[in-house]
């Protein structure tokens, strides 16, 4: 079965938003085994968007309209799709109730033109949106599905895992199941090469690499006539990749993120973690706050962004940062050692480099960043060269420390959560 | 003049990227004063390709194409537009002595499928990629002007940018000029109320608002014979917003982002700047240390997390955390004072906040935070309710502080950087 998606909103066009829509429909249609050939984008514009409905219609089975399902005038997407389809609209009850309950909870007063959303194709299938008034509609015709889905992504995503997907796995002969292998600490281009015979002869599970700003992911696909079918197929490959990679594999969940396997980690070998910040500024620590639960073993960070703060707060010599300079080995390691002794944190990282897009010499150029980590008194420093605009440079650095502290970690502590 | 856009690439099909390339260039065409009404993604398949170019040879007047224009066989952008337009491809020499400096200068070994980058349709315009291989194509034919552009946005944007902007300039009638009148402190729905009866009646300029997190940007763009007469036109309406904004105006220029604005008035004023970070752990200073240049004012900031480094850092009341919770004005306020104690900074920003998803009351629920802002000894502390999921409150609360910042800096100092 082949899908087209149809993304509907002027906002699109003028580019005043990016249309992750698009992505994440594609991305699940891919996993559903749905080939998607075409994606279109066109305006809220009756015979614009009549011609592309009409199109899609020739070329693909499923087709998903996403937006222009709001209150006002503009909005026209139901009206088109229905007309096209020779189908006149009601007044659904059902969605009208939902509409009213969606209103009164928030003591917000309806609007007249509220009432346009409760409007149904006959005979087509309703969908509930728990997060906004406009409810999905699913009409079928001659074969065709054509899925109408709320523009608003924090709408449209959990009507698509909730009702879409199980509507659409029963035209996938079979089921597919992906399992994300998530590699750090190893470029891109040597992932690659120490996959690409895997990758050559791959047929059924299929491994396609995703680069992400310091890590590599791996997704193995499988498709098979049951989940436990799929999941038998996905296993010798991920058991491979697993010898091949070892612990540079941080997790094979996909609600594990690389700041989430250090801290289960650190959990783990009851350990705490410090921060100590220079170029960097807070986001390696801010990444790790992003875990719900770090309180644990995440107490304090400091972010020392002046020699002086680096001296004051951390205890860094004055004659370090004379003879080596604030970006250095020395300076580095006096920093994770100088927040392990104010803090006595188990594990303590320090961060100094040159973001840019000034301050870089011929000796010290822009992206030299130097990482220390510190795991009850072993010190590992190491120095790095990114490039790319400053707040891409410390974006690298930032997941490269996330990288070493597990590198570090696991180098010490027998308590590996690998492939947890 | 209309243009169509057409992304060519799997990888957007299935999902593996985000087209930000469409996003990108309809923002510019919209700003150049063209209309598009349509954009495609189509994947690197001959037959499919050629029929979305036939489709928008039928409908644009100018058609651009990005992607497809790497050296493998995979890649044939270059190859299907040719045909359709009836031109054959010839080996060319200045792009072939290009694309062989482009590797030495990089010692790398050309690989034979290389040359094909070098293939270039009879007729056609070549554009110089200065930051890779595949030089942009332009061809013209029968009033249709065909646009060919390589897919990595670090190409892509730096080409269009250089020559394609001034090629397309000579087909808008006029030129089109924007000016972005960025807001902070004020809701969404409030600014739309607030201009409202100026957007009701605006033809030339227009007015567009773009909701930003903790931001509104009103974009004003006017289209005139010359630059300077469009200039003429946005210029009342910039006063009329300023006067209607006042001060919540932290910016009229493309460039200056809410931190830069901060760290801008704490230049012009000499004051020095500090954080105290409980929730966001790091996200403000890094939002601050984004700025370039930044290190005239800011020298330091402080991650306290858990209750005993708030204690221990910032010399918060043991008392004041058991009475009113961590999570509390009182906190805030004692973070705020304790940062200016330590550090002698004019400023001193202090978060503390309920990010979730766990660790919330009826009390205190998620999403409740106080951000406390000391000035020079003058504290203004003020309470906030967010809503999302953890980053998002934290990104909010991070706005909101920048926003406080602006705020308190400006009750008690004059020198206002207001529409600079």
């Amino acid at each position: 079965m082949t899908v087209e998606l149809i993304s509907v909103g002027t906002e699109i066009l003028l580019g005043n938003i990016v249309n992750t829509n698009a992505a994440y429909l594609s991305e699940k249609c891919a996993q559903l085994g749905l080939s998607c050939f075409y994606q279109s984008v066109v305006g809220d514009n009756e015979e614009r968007l009549g011609e592309t409905i009409r199109t899609a219609l020739t070329r693909a089975d499923i087709i998903i309209l996403s937006g222009g399902l709001g209150p006002t005038e503009d909005d026209l997407t139901k009206e088109t799709a229905a007309q096209i389809l020779g189908r006149a609209l009601y007044s659904d009850e059902h969605t009208k109730a939902r509409i009213q309950e969606y209103f009164e909870k928030r003591k917000i007063v309806i609007a007249e033109n509220n009432w346009k959303q409760a409007m149904i194709p006959e005979g087509a299938i309703i969908v509930d949106n728990e997060n906004g008034t406009a409810p999905g509609v699913i009409m079928e015709q001659e074969g065709k599905h054509v899925i109408l889905l709320p523009g608003p992504p924090n709408e449209l995503i959990p009507m698509f895992e909730k009702d879409i997907i199980p509507y659409l796995q029963k035209f996938t002969s079979g089921i597919i199941v992906s399992k994300t292998v998530k590699i750090c600490g190893i470029g891109e281009s040597t992932v690659a090469t120490m996959v690409k015979d895997m990758i050559k002869k791959q047929d059924n599970p299929t491994i396609a690499p995703y680069a992400k700003t310091g890590e590599v992911h791996l997704r193995v696909t499988a498709k098979a006539e049951s989940e436990k079918e799929a999941r038998r197929l996905i296993k010798p490959v991920v058991k491979e990749l697993k010898e091949r990679f070892g612990n540079d594999i941080y997790t094979t969940e996909d609600d594990v993120t690389l700041e989430k396997s250090v801290v289960d980690l650190l959990k783990a070998n009851h350990l705490t973690a410090v921060t100590a910040e220079s170029c960097t500024g807070g986001m390696l620590a801010a990444r790790l706050i992003n875990v719900p639960g770090v309180s644990d073993v995440f107490k304090t960070g400091f972010i020392t962004y002046a020699n002086k703060a680096k001296r004051r707060t951390l205890g860094v010599k004055k004659s370090s940062l004379d003879r080596y300079g604030a970006v250095s080995e020395k300076v580095a390691q006096e920093m994770a050692k100088g927040a392990a002794m104010i803090t006595k944190a188990d594990v303590t990282v320090a961060i100094t480099g040159i973001a840019g897009p000034d301050g870089g010499t011929k000796e010290k150029p822009v992206g030299l960043v130097y990482i220390s980590c510190n795991v009850c008194g072993k010190i590992t420093t190491k120095e790095y060269h990114f490039s790319g605009s400053r707040n891409k440079i410390r974006e690298l650095t930032t997941a490269n420390a996330l990288t070493l502290m597990r590198q570090c970690i696991l180098k010490y502590y027998s308590e590996v959560t690998f492939g947890k």
